[in-house]
């Protein structure tokens, strides 16, 4: 599964008649070091309520029709999870809630001597 | 799903029995930003009658046989749905018609001081 | 699916049974501008007697069982159509009878004046 | 399958109902020969009980659907194992118990003439 | 399919069930030009006994499940069969048996005059 955030929505009223009902949003896939955006985008079914600027990670391939409101359509990209946070090595990157995690450029970064 | 737009189409006579009637398109992904094509082109199963010059999706892998019109045909690219707009933090990007969305600039950009 | 050329073939004798009698020919994929190969190569079952120098398009994955030759084989990549021609934007840029389509370079390409 | 270590995990609340109880790891990407980071990295169910900093190997796709504890899930990688050891050309890069194969970078590499 | 190189192979202990009994070989993909490894690395399993140093080709994704050995586990990258040769533009590039197909670079190479 790949991090990425909710950056927008796609319309489509000519669509396959598998496609009705179903929200396609737009996702920026992250650099999960610094949360930024890579510039690499996909559209992808959301399986789980997700809303613009929020962290998400989706499933790609035959495993993104694995979901109750993916079942049986013609998808490559569902959003499976909201993302709460994440942590490497210990560190926590993303949090929901308040915020963390951005990259270290120093060890005085922000501190005044 | 991958945004790109329809540039052209491809013809062929001797082909896998299965793929009788079917119509191939020649696609062109774009950059979601500029509208631009990314000079990266795939040929696609249309599931839903795309014209030439249309910005589409288009879905990859086993999904893309998951439609009315590429059931059990060796597909890995069908187009499933024509966009009417999409949209990047709450600022239209494309709209089929009118038009938005050229990347911004500056802040006068068109507009005489 | 994607446009490349048969540029050779691939012999194997210890191979997985269900392997047998089936035909591996070498693909480079091309620019579809310009016809020229990209240097980017993958083996692909034959599943329409295609032939060297050829222009064909191939299905990857779980699709490239989905022909009569390559059913139940562990197949990700099938010639499915030799390619009669292509265009883009109202342009013939392969035609396998004559032939069409280098890349624009100028406006007087081979006239003179 | 590829290489990866493990070097964080993902928490998420709001999720598709069936990823209740799945685990999901960090992983990024690792040079085989040097077994650094290659700053790529996918969230991936943990199949064997893996741990922070442990390498190991990965499955994606639809096989990711192929074990025990992610059958039935929404699943694109999945970690299918630990690894013990590994070696190219006889050499052995990495073994988890002791260490091994830093990349070469000269005949005397450490030891004092 | 891609043709790679047997360079190693990997040992695990912790892994999941379905895998016992099944051998883990590194491969590295070559160009198929020159035969020289890209520095692209993928652990696949071993379907037909492919042995270290060998040329073969690999299937990828669902399609690697397709072999007597792998039906029905976690796999999506397996060693189908061992290279005897293959040519380019009608020129033998390897054969495994006797040497072929060095890259070109001039037209006296190792000629003296």
């Amino acid at each position: 599964m790949v991090l990425a955030k909710v950056v927008g929505s796609v319309v489509s009223t000519i669509k396959e008649p598998r496609l009705e009902g179903v929200r396609f949003l737009l996702l920026e896939k992250i650099d999960v070091k610094t949360l930024k955006g890579k510039k690499d985008f996909v559209v992808a079914m959301d399986a789980v309520g997700a809303g613009e600027g929020e962290l998400v990670f989706y499933v790609s391939g035959s495993s993104s029709r694995q979901t109750e409101i993916t079942a049986g359509k013609p998808s490559d990209a569902a959003i499976i999870a909201i993302v709460d946070s994440f942590d490497i090595q210990g560190k926590t990157i993303y949090s929901k809630s308040g915020l963390a995690g951005e990259p270290k450029r120093g060890p005085n970064r922000g501190v005044s001597k």
